[in-house]
């Protein structure tokens, strides 16, 4: 290493040698996500062990309790990839040697955690459902210690990708029809930016540049050039008829690199008029398309699209509306939220059985963060036309929760759609949910819940959640 | 599978069949980080190959335009992660097939993926730097082909690890020496979890709760309980003797499930005045405090510490540094940057060889995104007491910037302090910056280089940046 030639000869500090660990990097992934896990579940479990209330059976519910400033509904996504992660959730020697080195916990612990599989029961609303403030998105149940294991893994999962996918369904709500392209790889984790890639698919995307999304999940994937490429090349022609050559007429030329009318004047010299279309990366976007679509029509290219990125939110599509552009490439926005980059779900305990084995409510009591006990059911009030009015969360004796249908004595004015799903049953992942399939399944089920909520549910400004969450309480069993 | 059991006869619309891929999910993680790209870099990669441009000389540069608002600094974090991956990012038949299949790229753009391996050179910050507009963190030299594929993931990695360290050195600097605690894993994308810990460490976090952070990269690890663990037990009494039956009276207890008031008599009573801490997870965490300490003493609990967590930012930090608590666990606001979840780096074509082979400056040239050509040198610039004064970014011709020593013709006055260091040199990767030994001399330069910036730079208030960035064209080349 010649510090001097590359490095001005600066004179970094650095430590001595390696204090704990060999200095060669592990891999940077890996296939257990045993440890994707706060530290205190492990504990938590050891001392539960010891006491023997590891194995009483508990039901845990995320939900979150308000959704970001003036969103008017949230959206789900997550579920397929919770589900695809419980079967690499397993500890084997490399995490157990850690875990043992390190002190975390106990023999006794760490030969529960070898054998570790889940066997619980999961329910749940579908990937792409909206859900409001209190909505029980996720119901996790089994024994305390089967169930505290998973809860840093499934809120770290869908608190990500639901923040995105609440986001997503906002622009591609405000493009009315036009396909929003998810670009935002790199302003996201690199892992994270194929989660974003899926969870902007779920809520409308019409494709990503991301390739790993792409291989794992089936989506189609995007992408035009960039202005390296233009600039690796003597001059903007050279750098279009290659594109060209390579990719065909159909293909995205990216015409602002130096100067936009120039740029397109080459762009159709480079394609003919059958050019697939251009890209504006910069500058006011309303106004270049506006010019740039006239310029194209001129030449004769009235097929070529104009596709245009550059800092877009659901804000600035819905301020493009009126201009003539075919699709928008939608980056940071997207990837992060949009304002809002994680959900605030959480993971609570709700219902768990004492000592005698009975099946009991619980909830933290303190102030400002009061939470109903106990199990959950939930559904959508819909009116006589369709449209929804109501996120119904219904709670009593448990039996009476698990008991409950559609057509029960709370039913009310209008249908009750009810909203969970069976996803894991002892273990047993329902495969509608996971893979490129379930992301299908997710994509229709966003679809036909969005269109389901009110009308106004679709506003851009601040607001109250497009329908109040109403507490029902279930006083005995309904009979099956 | 009983639909109607668990999931109350709910009619799910689900597709038929899955369209193209098997129902079955892939791995969650994959060994390969090679599709982690957008599939633009691919297709230009062809259209290169194929004009014969793909083997011009190159050098790219990552920046950005401005900080976060407000912001005095930014904090580069990920430049190891980013060394750690080159050696991942290798095209293996999954990565091939999948590209064939979906005819993203040709046979001879497959053949020359099938042997990529990063041969070039890479310069940049040391990690742990502080940075400003324009300041030029990272260098990638080597041919377009090489180059320009790495594009998303170093992005994907400086941008992300970047505004995790950038907000956590804001709390570090505002808890005044009381140890910030990293436990957002929960509010963060499973993997992101992992490099948000690791980048909040090298911004100076004292630990983490994320295990698998502990594990890659030897950081600390802490934990305490959920109060889902007082919750499972039959009452708060039994969840405490339990816990410290388990992990020794050092250990740390929740004592807010209930009411705080009785629950620190519990936690004294349960492990005596030898008792760690207690943790408070809610409420008014400065009355609470002040309560709780008063409370602690007159138990006896003298050395007993207290632990505050619950939607800490950098101000909340700042507003309980007059409260007597011991340490800050913080969770959504580290892992999401604090309000600035992205540093909106970007990797740009600065200088490419052309036709001859001669280097020659590049930049785009058109409306609002104007960018200085050519490869650059950086230094701070340093007053007699060695307090930053000026980012220092020089620019002229190649054989000058790469010649440029600090006691060259354009020291000006203070001394200057250059900021490049070698991280890849010929494709081999410098073993200072990966691993847990990289992690730790990145702590090392934030708090060198934090503690050289003008007093002011700590001020959580919106400002411009601690100093400004000055460029300087060098002329002709500085005899070396």
């Amino acid at each position: 290493m010649n510090d001097e030639r590359r490095g001005n000869g600066v004179p970094v500090q650095t430590v001595a040698a390696p204090r704990s660990l060999p200095a060669a990097p592990l891999p940077t992934v890996r296939p257990s996500l045993a440890l994707l896990t706060d530290r205190y579940e492990l504990t938590m479990l050891q001392a539960a062990l010891a006491d023997g209330t590891a194995h009483r059976h508990c039901v845990f519910e995320v939900f979150t309790r308000r959704l970001p400033p003036g969103r008017r509904y949230g959206v789900l996504a997550g579920t397929g990839r919770v589900l695809e992660a419980l079967s690499a959730f397993r500890f084997g020697d490399a995490e157990l040697s850690y875990l043992a080195g390190t002190g975390v916990v106990d023999d006794r612990t760490l030969d529960f955690l070898r054998g570790y599989r889940f066997t619980g029961t999961v329910t749940g609303y579908a990937e792409g459902e909206t859900f409001f403030p209190g909505s029980p998105v996720l119901q996790v149940e089994g024994t305390f210690a089967e169930a505290v294991l998973l809860e840093t893994l499934v809120l770290s999962i869908l608190n990500h990708d639901s923040a995105v996918a609440s986001a997503a369904s906002r622009m591609t709500s405000a493009a009315v029809g036009r396909p929003c392209l998810e670009m935002g790889s790199r302003r996201a984790h690199e892992q994270a930016a194929v989660a974003a890639a899926r969870a902007a698919v779920v809520a409308g995307f019409a494709g990503t540049s991301n390739l790993e999304a792409g291989f794992r999940y089936g989506l189609a994937t995007i992408g035009t050039a960039a202005h390296a490429f233009t600039l690796l090349h003597d001059d903007e022609e050279a750098a279009f008829a290659a594109q060209v050559a390579s990719a065909g007429t159909g293909t995205t030329l990216l015409v602002d690199t130096y100067d936009v009318r120039r740029g397109v004047e080459r762009a159709v010299a480079a394609a003919g008029t059958s050019l697939g279309s251009v890209r504006l990366d910069s500058g006011d976007l309303g106004t270049l398309a506006v010019e740039v679509r006239a310029q194209l029509d001129a030449l004769g290219a009235h097929g070529t699209k104009i596709v245009v990125s550059s800092d877009l939110d659901e804000y600035a599509i819905a301020g493009l509306a009126a201009v003539p552009v075919d699709s928008y490439g939608v980056g940071t926005s997207v990837v992060t939220g949009s304002g809002a980059p994680t959900c605030g779900m959480v993971y609570k305990l709700v219902a768990r059985a004492g000592a005698d084995g009975v099946l009991e409510p619980v909830a933290k009591a303190s102030t400002l963060k009061t939470s109903q006990g106990g199990r959950k059911a939930a559904a959508r009030r819909l009116d006589a036309e369709g449209r929804a009015v109501q996120e119904v969360v219904l709670s009593g004796p448990d039996e009476a929760v698990t008991a409950w249908e559609p057509h029960g004595a709370v039913a009310g004015d209008g249908e009750l759609r009810p909203l969970h799903v069976p996803l894991v049953t002892d273990g047993a992942v329902d495969s509608r949910w996971v893979g490129a399939y379930g992301v299908e399944n997710a994509v229709l089920r966003h679809q036909a819940s969005r269109s389901e909520l009110p009308r106004g549910a679709r506003r851009l400004s601040h607001g109250d959640p497009a329908i109040p969450t109403v507490e029902v309480a279930l006083a005995e069993p309904v009979a099956p």
